[in-house]
């Protein structure tokens, strides 16, 4: 592969759909520094591993020496929820919004080049746009385009109410990168109708229209559902080396390729490397597995921090012995919200009688992922899962269910 | 009757709809003078009777101590036809629509009281709203309900572009009754979605909601369609004596009193008991519509000026004995766009040979509605209807078709 080819590998790596490839592919090799953006609300900037999935990709075109437009969505988010229904989203005030964006910045400079990061909100064009300027943009686009999008259709055939501001807020993101002049766009999936808006209006309006880049969402821990904070499924940037590096070896071998993909950076060809020395079972998937979870801790705090929390994982768990054909017990909880937890050891069969169970609490003698298990009356939630260890030897990885 | 109910049969007189009947009662029982709101697109000034009917009914409002507001929409007028796609509305200057609006307001003030009359535009308030304001006035309104607006409900289903800041202007309208406290908003039929648009928006903006009095569109000469300068079955307040006089002896005793009930500015009382004078047949509808003729030329002309279209009027028609049974023929055209003056009065038997009529031309014989006809070469286009007469005795209204 020629150095062009490897660096469109890299760009494409992880993507879901590149519209259109061939301009992408002419503006690289135009050879001059391309704009890309990505927009951003300024209101939750605690970021976890899901949000950095594009930020690697901003870092990808950085590396290739590309300029990265972070727009911060500062116009609508002082505009708040306008129909007053949304009680959380008030509007914010300048300040916050600042303060948001600075927090937000500092979290991505552990990914970003500063250097080739600019910072831009976007009030400063839409405001100006003033009253007939914003009727202008309004008449750029039909209600019946509008109402393609997924979730204005669902909602208009459902009767759920679509206020028509609505219907100006992918117009007022499209005409950010008319103000900005973008070459390409960055967002996730479902941000695609917006993105495709962004080319429309700039053909419109005279320019060479962006390409669209978007990228799928994370799944997160459960490997179900994508990443999110809600979903309690999330690596948060901000998490302890033990937390993260627990938590990324707890994901399955198959997500792991996923996660290799779309957070590391090592080289395609490094990662091709490890699935095959994988697939001929010259290592073990758990060594490649440590390796993620070494080079992520490593990133957002140090590499000396990486090592410790690899030794404190293998004192808790390796130096315990727990099998590598560790049972897997799932103990149901016919429909109950939670279980005691010397219940849930008799259930799991780690122990012959829950009271049994109790006394090895008692005694100290019961760990939940490496932690000493002592209060004997632990409600254990549905669908809470764990690495239960009793003395030396007995162990399960228990799913409540 | 009391003088209320008096005043409100008046204000009801030809009205299509009032929303709501109860809340105007209320309002006008307060005994303040209330606000009354007309709006108006300041680029056609010209004015005919069919725009009168509206100006009427405002007069009517004025008389009874109400105060009008005659809004001209500059701020949209101003912003012209953003989608670029209608050339015969470009974007007009604040010094052009200051002047059409003038031109207008000198007409208007045929029928208006000037010192009951309040001339705003909207661009005051409008403007001032800025781009987020914009936002949050479209975030009042949802897109369901401005599809059930029956042209956009049409254009939707049959695929015709609705550009989206067509569904802003309703609500630019509705914020106008908002910035003036409206308390009634008058309108022609074909305005009752945005009227109501305004009551809606008051109500949401704590305001008691505007009452709306839709008016039906006056029928044109033609009896078919609405007038209009386009359909040519219009009659222009700014047409001489004559020719008022001439076109409003045209219309048929029916419409009479549609154009009575409209048009003119006599009692409800008077109008009744021309009416039953009719139907007795104690009076020729015929002098009825002449008081008609000569009202509307008082109040465009002068008084003089009725007395003297009426006495021309007799002169061309009644002194040469214009049969009461004029024989009607239609000449048909078979297709073609005109037909020479000669051949129609062949084909429509007031003559034996196209050159007769020619001869009879030429010894100044030939007279279309009381005036001389001279040109032998005279061609007579499709649609065409006029009294026709070949010396003393021969008469015809004839249709071209």
């Amino acid at each position: 592969m020629t150095s062009f080819d490897e660096a469109l590998a890299e760009i494409k790596r992880g993507a879901e759909e590149i519209l259109v490839e061939e301009e992408l592919v002419e503006k690289l090799k135009s050879g001059r520094p391309l704009k890309i953006k990505l927009g951003m609300d300024p209101t939750a900037p605690d970021i976890h591993l899901g949000h950095t999935v594009i930020l690697n990709k901003l870092r990808t075109f950085q590396n290739l020496g590309h300029e990265v437009y972070l727009l911060i969505g500062d116009f609508t988010a002082q505009v708040g929820d306008p129909t007053g229904k949304n009680a959380t989203r008030p509007p914010l005030s300048a300040e916050k919004i600042k303060e948001n964006a600075k927090t937000y910045a500092d979290q991505a400079f552990k990914i970003l080049d500063p250097a080739k990061t600019h910072i831009v909100y976007n009030s400063e064009w839409l405001e100006k746009l003033g009253a007939s300027g914003m009727i202008k943009l309004a008449a750029k686009q039909t209600v019946a385009r509008m109402l393609e999008r997924d979730d204005f259709k669902k909602r208009y055939a459902n009767g759920t109410p679509i206020a028509i501001h609505e219907f100006i807020y992918p117009l007022l993101q499209a005409y950010d990168s008319v103000a900005l002049n973008i070459d390409v766009e960055l967002g996730g999936s479902d941000q695609k109708f917006n993105l495709l808006m962004g080319r429309e209006l700039q053909k419109e309006m005279g320019q060479k229209p962006q390409c669209t880049l978007t990228m799928p969402l994370l799944v997160g821990l459960d490997g179900v559902k994508k990443m999110s904070k809600s979903a309690g499924n999330y690596i948060g940037i901000h998490e302890s080396p033990d937390e993260m590096f627990g938590k990324i070896m707890s994901i399955s071998d198959d997500m792991m390729w996923n996660y290799y993909e779309l957070l590391s950076s090592r080289s395609l060809k490094e990662i091709a490397q490890f699935k095959s020395d994988v697939a001929s079972n010259s290592v073990n998937p758990r060594d490649i597995k440590i390796l993620l979870a070494k080079e992520i801790i490593t990133r957002y705090h140090t590499a000396a921090d990486a090592d410790a929390a690899e030794q404190n994982f293998i004192n808790r768990f390796s130096k315990n012995a727990i099998p590598e054909d560790l049972p897997e017990v799932t103990v149901s909880l016919d429909g109950a919200e939670s279980i005691q937890v010397g219940t849930m050891l008799k259930n799991a069969g780690l122990t012959e009688t829950s009271s049994e169970a109790i006394r090895m609490i008692k005694q100290n003698a019961v760990k939940c992922d490496g932690e000493l298990v002592n209060n004997t009356k632990l409600e254990i939630a549905k669908g809470s899962t764990g690495v239960w260890q009793i003395g030396k030897r007995r162990f399960a990885k228990i799913s409540v269910k």
